[in-house]
């Protein structure tokens, strides 16, 4: 049976609904998806992506009734069950989906291109556009003349109005459809990965615009209907360019935070001071809450590349001889942070080889409790180790096999802490290792180097430690 | 009478209370010494200050009952009035005062020198030490050996243990007293002058630390009986490098993220965004909530020195090869704004000369409803205007005399508003300038270009003012 019969038979089984269509089944579409399939307004949801090796096999898992990212949102089971028996939601390859959409959803990722050199400096970087201006391509070749197109994606500001909307009126008018009705607009989603993952899209507040009056009025409408816009209100921006800058200033608000932290970090070790105890105290001005910890590193897909989208964006959009120094220098900083948390460690421990040193790293993920491992610091920590002759085992609770770095991955953290280390690196928060079994147990071994890279060790716990071993903390010169 | 006769008179007057002298008369220390004063530890409290002529006019007024800093707090002339009826406050040049201490709370000043060029190119700074020294080097030739020094000025990270201690335990030496029972403590204030000064000091969160246990012990005690520490409990850190460098992070961070704020302003105004709406729509997220808005400049003692203070020490104190990189820029980014704010007015309005041009500055204090005018940033817009051969003039309810400028300051608004102007620019957000009939006042005029720099101007009231004249405001690209 074609594909599009597959499309045809699911939607016949979905009369008299209105239909959304999912571009992008990744960390944002997948849930998207489940947010839309569960609205009261009783959508019918067709999640589409590129008919790639790997995506097909996310569409089959889809379409069998397995949800492809694992979350620790119980929500998230809650949801597809949901949907599975309404069986409003169907995934497909097919762009034929598009043609049957009232709302296109844009979840598809827009990436950005860095040179790096091995200890992490950013050369140059670049913004490939093509990807995702076929991606919108595809989408003017099928949608109807009056849909809205809603783009989640990040996107260089000046996007929607400078890229998405000629394209689409263009492969209107190609097809003799009016190209005055059509309606798009922006919207970008603050998803979280983790443990309140369906709360990220549901439960938060969200900015839009449109490129005109009536794709703004169109978003409000079906973001009503998707979002609890009464306890999360909408707020409506002037226009697209608003939204889109919007966007990667947050984020590059956030990466370049943390950039900061690291510059004190260093001046914390050099003088005898506890930056998480200045943290902390400082965290009591409410106009300071926000202040960020030292650390390992930046992960994920957004705060390591969006501020550069910025600084792209103004560079290539609209012809200002300079991109954003303060935005696209919070990444470069914070690119090097695994570099620097590699030195620290061969410095604090007076290292001068790390030949066939057992070395442990407990947790892989960027982020606490989630199972994420993009951009994921960790990475390049682990390379540094492992191109420095090191024999690096690993531990996390949340990935069974690390993708990027193409190994499985041991969730037996008994067996791993029976094991004998030279050094033990914690290089992820996870709950887990805060239990005090665990504490206990590497307290009463001996000669063992112990690296503390996101001070998840409490004061007594080090002294504790400190009595056989030897530990460290990143951030930390009073140790 | 001699004036340690006087000394002497007023401590006979406050027989058996413990004494508290505050070296430094100025913006904290006048302040902290009423809130000393006014404790129910029923202390008698001397402040001294350099025998300089502005210095003596400021004693003289404050024993004749002028407390000499103008300010809106109504707490100040209630805490002051107390003070006169105790009789228990003095007010000196002579440091025999300081013999008589048993507390000695240091409020002088330490100055950065910045080398900048007329465009507000900060090309080299410098800190000197030698008057901050010689303030400590007074306290020592003078002390009790057993006095507790409470250092609150702000200093490079380092000071108290390599400049403070040393000199104290030196002079103690020289005059043959013992160097052990002296107590040094670190503490540092968040004093605001405005609406809330008073409480500034007493309520609000403290953090401190000693240069050994018994002077963190007994800054903890000393400390206890001046702030409310029961409602804002107090933060003891590990040593005085810790509370040294967390004061200077704080307004590093402060003054960073208004350096964030400044290049996303441009982007902005390049690309017809309003950053005003888009800040609003970011700051409803918790971890973004203290996002700044766009502006004229940074004024004010801390924020304007305290990143370079920080740098200074990382050079200097801990022979790092590199300063802190970011919150050095913060202040170099920010001391251009005024001078942007001044080319964007001329771009913005197409001038092609401000010769004879009659400029009104509406308001010249660096912050809103209170009348500061250190290192405004008012000053180089204005110094910019005058250079170009502008007719400037200027009002601020807060300001009689600006003090840099040595020029007086019209109060009286209407008067201004009557008469005939080229340019208007709302150069600092009183809340008198929000007032409907200065806004009316204002559109029922014609021709008048109308700078906005701090966004102050609601959007009906930019449409209404448009009608007869010409907006513009800065961070804005939708008008």
């Amino acid at each position: 049976m074609s594909e599009k019969k597959n499309i045809d038979n699911f939607l016949k089984l979905n009369k008299n609904k209105k239909i959304i269509v999912v571009q992008g089944l990744g960390f944002v579409g997948a849930v998207m998806s489940l947010v839309c399939a569960n609205s009261e307004s009783d959508y019918a949801v067709i999640g589409v992506d590129l008919a790639d090796e790997n995506n097909l096999k996310k569409i089959k898992l889809l379409n069998n009734g397995v949800f492809p990212v694992v979350a620790s949102d119980p929500q998230i089971k809650i949801y597809f069950e949901n949907v599975i028996k309404k069986r409003n939601f169907y995934a497909t390859f097919d762009p034929y989906a598009y043609s049957k959409a009232d709302y296109i959803i844009v979840d598809i990722n827009l990436d950005v291109q860095k040179n790096s050199d091995e200890k992490g400096n950013l050369n140059s970087f670049n913004v490939d556009l093509n990807p995702f201006k076929s991606a919108i391509r595809t989408i003017g070749e099928n949608c109807k003349e009056n849909a809205l197109i809603l783009v989640e994606t990040t996107v260089p500001p000046g996007t929607c109005i400078k890229v998405v909307a000629p394209i689409i009126k263009k492969e209107l008018t190609k097809r003799n459809l009016s190209n005055k009705m059509v309606k798009i607009g922006h919207s970008y989603e603050r998803v979280m990965p983790g443990p309140d993952y369906i709360d990220s899209i549901k439960n938060f507040y969200r900015v839009y615009s449109g490129i005109d009056e009536k794709s703004a009025d169109a978003t409000e409408k079906f973001l009503k209907t998707i979002i609890s816009t009464r306890e999360y209100p909408l707020t409506r921006l002037g226009n697209t360019n608003a939204t889109e800058l919007s966007k990667v200033l947050e984020n590059s608000y956030r990466a370049m935070n943390i950039a900061f932290a690291v510059e004190w970090s260093r001046f914390a070790e050099e003088s005898g001071v506890n930056l998480y105890e200045v943290v902390n105290a400082i965290r009591m001005r409410p106009t300071h809450s926000n202040l960020m910890y030292p650390g390992i590193g930046v992960g994920g897909y957004c705060l390591t590349k969006d501020p550069l989208l910025a600084s792209w964006s103004k560079i290539n959009h609209f012809s200002s001889i300079d991109g954003l120094a303060q935005s696209e220098n919070g990444v470069k900083i914070n690119d090097k942070m695994p570099h620097y948390a590699f030195d620290f460690m061969i410095k604090a421990f007076d290292l001068h080889s790390l030949s066939d040193k057992k070395i442990l790293l407990l947790g892989v993920s960027y982020r606490s409790d989630v199972g994420d491992t993009r951009y994921s610091p960790v990475e390049p920590f682990y390379l540094n180790c492992i191109n420095h002759n090191a024999m690096v085992d690993m531990h996390d609770p949340y990935v069974k096999y690390w993708e990027e770095i193409n190994i499985e991955i041991s969730q037996d953290l008994d067996e791993k802490l029976d094991m004998i280390w030279d050094i033990i690196v914690f290089s992820a928060a996870h709950s887990q290792y805060k239990n005090s079994n665990i504490i206990n147990k590497i307290c009463k071994m001996s000669n063992v180097k112990i690296l503390d890279t996101i001070g998840i060790l409490e004061q007594k716990e080090i002294v504790e430690m400190n009595k056989n071993n030897k530990v460290k903390v990143l951030g930390r010169g009073d140790i």
